[in-house]
């Protein structure tokens, strides 16, 4: 499927809207309202929603709970994905704790830290691990996902060794640029570009 | 200025790999770096800096240090903007230790907290004070810009309360979708969407 990250990205925030739509039972929606969550143009959502070949549009609008499953095929989304998280500061307990993930497929099997004492004292239901054992982990739970959560200076480190134990695919809270090989899907969360984003609107 | 969104998001991305660029000494830089990081093609990335009305472009590709400073003056990203955090938990207080915002422009002028026990807990530079002081202190210091990082169920409250005081715009942290209205600029991290943008294109 040759969609532009554009697209991906404005599909999985509307996927997140389709779900919050069903679980309130409503039974429309709009390509307009899907525009103001995405901040785009109405066209935009439309032909975003075409180009993966999906109809299910009605006089009444799209179908939340069709649109939703569909979407969720296309990009495979409904699938549980196996993650884990390396840092258990605060940042990474928060994220831990960010109750949005529990339900939406995102299946955390291990946490990390390098400190033993941590490790100790972290109350958590997730298992967590002396950053030592991240490869080992990573490839005898077929870990997919990696959420990094580390120091700046630890974070390519990290990387690596999540890629090492063979996960596809990155998510990256430390604010530093990781380099990864062609193969692996990195995606940053940039604090400082989204308050930018929020500034340069006012 | 009519910018969509999209290309504003991918701006604010491209500014802060200028300023890591800067940071070391780089001078030039190409369309196709660009393109990498914000995740589109270079022709996207030409289109966006050409929209803007800008030149810089060589040979040797963008001058770093002009194209930074001619990005940050059209966006208004140079001047500094006053910033507040409401909800100091995790996610709240690593948010404040986030070291990028130091020095990026957004003054951390105030943090607020409904426990009056974590206020006077608390470890940090900034000035705290308890949520019902919200509005006042909004108000007295000319707060531009919000960060929410309270519990969903507070985040609806604490959004109006920031917007009363005179705030522009908001980041929400907390997975709760806030309303706003048309003039306030809003931006949710949605740690969710992020993770379904990694996850659909494995």
């Amino acid at each position: 499927m040759s969609l532009s990250n554009n697209t991906i990205e404005r599909i999985c925030r509307i996927y997140g809207y389709l779900e919050y739509l069903e679980k309130n039972n409503i039974e429309y929606a709009s390509s307009k309202e899907f525009a103001g969550i995405v901040g785009t143009t109405d066209y935009s959502v439309r032909k975003d929603i075409s180009s993966l070949g999906l109809t299910g549009f009605s006089r009444r609008g799209y179908a939340v709970k069709l649109l939703k499953d569909q979407l969720g095929e296309k990009l495979k989304l409904s699938r549980t994905i196996k993650t884990c998280i390396v840092g258990l500061g605060k940042l990474g307990t928060a994220i831990l704790d960010y109750e949005s993930f529990r339900d939406d497929g995102f299946n955390m099997v291990a946490g990390f830290d390098s400190s033993i004492n941590k490790i100790e004292r972290i109350h958590t239901p997730i298992e967590v691990f002396p950053v030592g054992q991240l490869e080992d982990i990573v490839k005898q739970r077929s870990i997919e996902l990696g959420i990094i959560a580390v120091p700046p200076v630890a974070a390519q480190d990290i990387a690596d060794k999540l890629i090492k134990g063979g996960v596809k695919g990155i998510l990256n809270f430390s604010p530093v640029r990781i380099a990864v090989p062609e193969e692996i899907v990195l995606h940053n969360m940039d604090f400082t570009a989204a308050l930018r984003f929020v500034a340069a609107r006012f």
